[in-house]
């Protein structure tokens, strides 16, 4: 089913009024939401609402909170997102950074006490349409293991950096911190297939090609896979994310961040509060003069976009590109949904009384 | 050969004394060269310093640099190295950074116009030891390939991030962005030994495990080695280095990044000013109480590091963990230095007029 942008974004706006946000809470959930379908990331959009309305139901997400700041300096800061939507409360905290940066050059931003932000590179960007470097990470549920580790200490704890560019699209680089993202995994279990070793391990920390393995208590693996291809630097990565998101804002941090789906139960001897992020921002001015930054990041591009590949019609691909290319087109042709998550939003739409897709 | 500390420190101070640096810049480059070799990252440390010399014989390196800050606002600068030794101008960057986050809670450095800076945890280190997290990235000769590209367009570019624990060392994540380091191929090139696939390809972009691919035209693969395992984010990480410690400066860039290997001349079309450096630091009281982060960072370690594990006899490996425990041992036992190593060290002396080891 294909679903015009405007139809899908009122619907979800409607979900969030309905489950008691603001007019502006609910718009800007939306926008980030619909932000993750138009740029193709199908796994962060609309298809998670579902999993937002549980956490709400079971009282972990708060819709109306009083998001403040409670520590800061001119260029740092630390917010308090009271248990909102982290779909509201990172761009509430991204906004202070930009504040911040526009006065001083630069601002830094951890956040406690908020859920799932969804994709890190909507916080990114904001800063980069007022031509500033963004920086966003989040950390999230355990499912990875550190390297020699059998447990899931990590989430897969995302980090994006975006860079404003001239003649071509901001060029982002939005990944998770584990080799393979869960929703891969997913994929492979539905299509019941095999995945690549490197990506998961099983219950007992054993190389294993099962995608049904982290469902059995098995974990995802850090970028690298292994110690012989670098797993430490993506545990490294998973940490610095870790620590920049939890541990310097109060939240929760390694096993104690609470899951995302609401059937487990948070850890009951928590370290902080509610999931942490990190954001920031850099003036491009700060540095040198933007048009030159730009005419030098379009120059870059161009050269990495012309490099010799090894498949004739394998082009290098600059990071964001495929998403921004996908936001065009589907601003105009509209947004692919499967039939499961047609279905799951139109229960929602039956639970809230509102109108169905 | 093992060299006790002072007497390899006072050598190599010698040689860059020798070369025409201030007794100041002598020191602060042997310092950085030293800690590397404490810290066990032999590849790294006076390994490097025929490389050093070959590069100023050839007038690539200016030993007494005029290093200023060309563009700043309160928390952000751009530093020109005057084509000075990385291992000077990249600390005099950190410092600005760090006088900057002490006034105003954070403070970003970019440089151009430099040279090999050497550990990038040495300076990331410095931020640490006034409790502030500290960051520090270069960019470097281009050997390694974006995804789907046959040809080497990035360096190894590391980052680093350095907290600061309580009752434990400091935490550090300092790692190359491709699959694996130079230096493990020249291992493997003298015992004669395959490498493992992920680590490089041939000239064509084929996979190969031939450790002497790299010197008949290959080049090193981003960290994640291929595209099912996640290469596109070793490119990403190594491109947000490049694109910071560069494009952000105005000094080189891609593979217009001079060689730092003597016998090959740097590309007649530059697009800056040698090579690029980004450094950070963050005032930890920014975003919370110093001593609530440090007791939160060692439970972080604490959890970790008890961590249940594949192998009984194999724990979790803090980042930063064995760098530490080499320092602290070496500081006693000596720096252990291979006969090669010994050798070229000893042609420097004679070369310079300094006693030999």
């Amino acid at each position: 089913m294909i679903v015009a942008e405007i139809t899908l974004r009122s619907f979800t706006e409607n979900i969030f009024l309905a489950m008691g946000c603001s007019i502006e809470h609910a718009r800007l959930a939306a926008d980030v939401l619909l932000k993750s379908d138009l740029r193709g990331i199908d796994s962060h959009g609309v298809a998670r609402l579902t999993g937002y309305v549980r956490l709400w139901e079971k009282k972990r997400i708060n819709t109306k909170p009083n998001i403040t700041i409670v520590h800061e300096t001119p260029t740092t800061a630390t917010v308090d997102g009271d248990a909102g939507l982290g779909l509201v409360v990172a761009p509430y905290a991204m906004q202070v950074a930009i504040d911040k940066a526009e006065r001083y050059g630069s601002g830094w931003v951890a956040v406690r006490n908020s859920n799932h932000f969804g994709i890190a590179g909507y916080h990114a960007l904001m800063a980069v349409e007022s031509d500033m470097i963004g920086f966003a990470m989040t950390n999230a549920s355990p499912l990875v293991s550190p390297t020699y580790s059998s447990e899931r200490l990590l989430g897969t704890n995302p980090m994006c950096y975006a860079f404003p560019a001239g003649k071509y699209p901001s060029l982002i680089v939005d990944m998770a911190t584990s080799a393979a993202a869960n929703g891969k995994l997913e994929i492979a279990q539905r299509l019941g297939k095999q995945v690549p070793e490197g990506w998961i391990q099983d219950k007992n920390g054993r190389a294993t090609t099962d995608p049904h393995a982290l469902k059995s208590g098995g974990s995802l693996l850090p970028l690298g896979g292994d110690t012989e291809h670098g797993s430490h630097k993506g545990f490294g990565l998973g940490a610095t994310v870790d620590i920049l998101s939890a541990v310097l804002s109060g939240a929760n941090y390694g096993p104690w961040v609470p899951p995302f789906v609401a059937f487990l139960e948070p850890p009951t001897d928590p370290v902080g509060a509610g999931i942490g992020h990190f954001v920031g921002a850099m003036r491009v001015d700060g540095f040198r003069p933007v048009d030159e930054f730009k005419a030098h990041l379009d120059n870059w591009i161009e050269r990495f976009k012309a490099s010799a590949t090894v498949e004739p019609n394998q082009k290098v691909i600059i990071p964001g590109e495929p998403e921004t290319a996908a936001e065009k087109e589907r601003k105009i042709t509209g947004i692919p949904l499967v039939a499961a998550v047609v279905n799951d939003l139109n229960v929602l739409a039956e639970k809230f009384g509102v109108a169905k897709l």
